[in-house]
């Protein structure tokens, strides 16, 4: 498939044997066989949609903070009435692995609505080993509730716990010598948030070097806010992807195109947050940076959950164009996981991870806001 | 209930017969009674959600147009490509009634599965006197296919056919002198597009003067684009609202304020169409204008179907509080409609339509973003 198509083909047929695609392409090439037939009735079909970042585990929720910011409270008096994320993760410390995978199950089941079959978690809101861990195992005890594939990813470095305050330097020693160890049994990748309120390039980089050491892969939360070049640090380590990116330069994004670190754009976290500094979607396009979309589904910037609304906010904020929308929430998101030979495309090989829409043309997806036209969810063939 | 709270009941009650509120307040209070009981389990019970303003009712969608604007395509490329309203007009012109009731049903049904009981509709894509009729037949139909209110709008000076091309004086005469007449059993009031590419003030002035002669309410887009004060104008007709209201000055809300007239205001377009320029909310506040707001559901400018997502980006976008974001989709919607004394409350006499939430605290339903925490709707007490 080029990289600039959607790859469509007309009256296609999909064969799946065992959970995997067999054959996908025009119905006149397609092989015999005695598989039961599901007439689609020309509808469209798409790879299952993939979110690619997400801290979908997470106690409590931040509307209430939200409200007092809605009527003109600052900063100081929120954190005063115990919001801001200390105030998530005291939700979530507090919180049984239990009690998080129950928290978590409606938002991820609207994203199955909508015809999500795979999504990337984040650790990030315990912030002590056990509580990151414990974080962890509730995002892979999803994949027992429903049937939906979890990417879990580390996210110690996050922010700085109050145990550590005024000592990051300490706390990433923690994250390094006992939270990456203890946690990569649980994780696919490792992620930090590299930003002037987060973790200097320097400690991401630490991060970096522990997770490649435990055979992770990693990821960096990078100019969000301000343009730290965590990006280009992100690329130089071979990173699966650099998120956000508002404030990220030519010199980054070109970075990140040579050596294959997908953009993934969160335009809800832009929106929520009222942002004005766009990502340049012109200087991706000139180096050929892969780009991808996701909620960011977070109690604190993006409480989102719709992936079909990243779609328009991709497009309608960020300039995206329907066909480069969609992609990335589909071929570009599974790179963007590191998971481009398993899912993403309807390709013979592939898990057989579908949505089936009921719409006349793909951009319809991305055109309409907050109206779902899924007509079937398929992961695994099932 | 005082015009800034919610007037929420702790330890609630609601007591319904045949249709109607007969008791609402604390279980204290509440007269005995044999009447079923449901236990809404400490559930937020609101108002059924009113959605004061859409173009539900059209042929067609845009979004291939729209795609076309994404990859760059200017407005004159669009319209030779068939582009534009005239699209929306033409497809509506070749619907039968029953094709644009069809075509509406899974919008409307996105709408009710998040609370919507009353949802106003305008004509406006037909712009003849007998396609005009058509939309608001099928607007009423609408009522016969699912348990919800309808309030059908004569929009015909919506914008100007092209068989009246530069001669919009003659547009507004078969306005006036054939389609009122003829529309005024079918609809509840008339509305009008005050903007340079809609109709002058003047023009809207006949439209208002016409309506008011056939006993029906009135109503104007105003100020979405320039400041003609079509929405002063509406006040000195005792609208019942103006809307959309980006680049109303403080003596158009004024004027709003002293005759009642409502402000609805449509963050779904406001997004949708990229503008920068805010409605002034501190205006309205200071002048005590009522404030409403909807999706403008229209295929467009505003193709949402999500009264939720219209209130987190009543507060995200235009800075609107929790409070008056709830009120702009209940008690004020209500009055936007001259329904006050039917519905937008849950108070004795009014009827019974009620939104139980899944929720802790009603801030929850304006910070969250697509996600629909519906548990049940009640429609005339059913
Ligand atoms: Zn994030
Ligand atoms: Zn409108």
């Amino acid at each position: 498939m080029a990289d600039d198509t959607l790859g469509l083909i007309d009256d296609g047929v999909v064969i799946s044997k065992e959970g995997r695609i067999v054959y996908a392409g025009p119905a006149d090439g397609a092989p015999t066989t005695d598989a039961k037939v599901h007439d689609c009735e020309g509808r469209l079909i798409t790879p299952g949609l993939i979110d690619c970042h997400t801290h979908l585990i997470h106690g409590g929720n931040r509307a209430n903070e939200w409200a007092m910011r809605l009527q003109g409270a600052s900063y100081e008096e929120i954190a005063r009435a115990g919001g801001g994320i200390v105030s998530t993760m005291r939700a979530t410390r507090e919180a049984s692995e239990e009690e998080l995978v129950e928290s978590a199950l409606p938002r991820l089941d609207a994203l199955i609505a909508e015809g999500v079959t795979t999504i990337e978690i984040k650790s990030g809101y315990g912030l002590s080993t056990e509580d990151e861990i414990k974080m962890l195992r509730a995002a892979r005890a999803l994949a027992d509730r429903r049937a939906i594939r979890i990417e879990p990813t580390f996210l110690g470095a996050h922010a700085l716990p109050p145990e550590y305050k005024d000592n990051s330097d300490a706390y990433i020693d923690l994250v390094v010598g006992e939270m990456i160890p203890a946690a990569a049994p649980f994780a696919t990748a490792v992620d930090a948030f590299c930003e002037g309120i987060g973790f200097s390039p320097d400690q991401c980089a630490r991060v970096f070097a522990a997770a490649e050491a435990h055979g992770l892969k990693v990821k960096l939360h990078a100019e969000q806010l301000s343009a730290l070049h965590g990006s280009a640090l992100a690329a130089k380590h071979g990173a699966l992807s650099a998120d956000h990116l508002e404030h990220a330069t030519d010199d980054d994004v070109r970075a990140m195109a040579e050596a294959g670190t997908v953009a993934v754009l969160l335009p809800g976290a832009y929106y929520f947050m009222r942002e004005t500094k766009r990502p340049s979607i012109d200087a991706m396009r000139r180096h050929g940076t892969r780009i991808a979309l996701a909620t960011d589904n977070n109690p604190g910037t993006s409480p989102t959950t719709s992936l079909l609304l990243m779609l328009n906010m991709g497009a309608t904020l960020f300039g995206l164009t329907v066909i480069e929308a969609l992609r990335g929430v589909t071929v570009n998101a599974a790179a963007a996981l590191g998971l481009s030979a398993e899912i993403g495309t309807i390709e013979a090989g592939k898990a057989c991870d579908l949505a089936i829409w009921d719409v006349a043309d793909p951009a319809e997806l991305v055109y309409r806001i907050g109206f779902n036209p899924l007509h079937q969810r398929i992961k695994d063939g099932q």
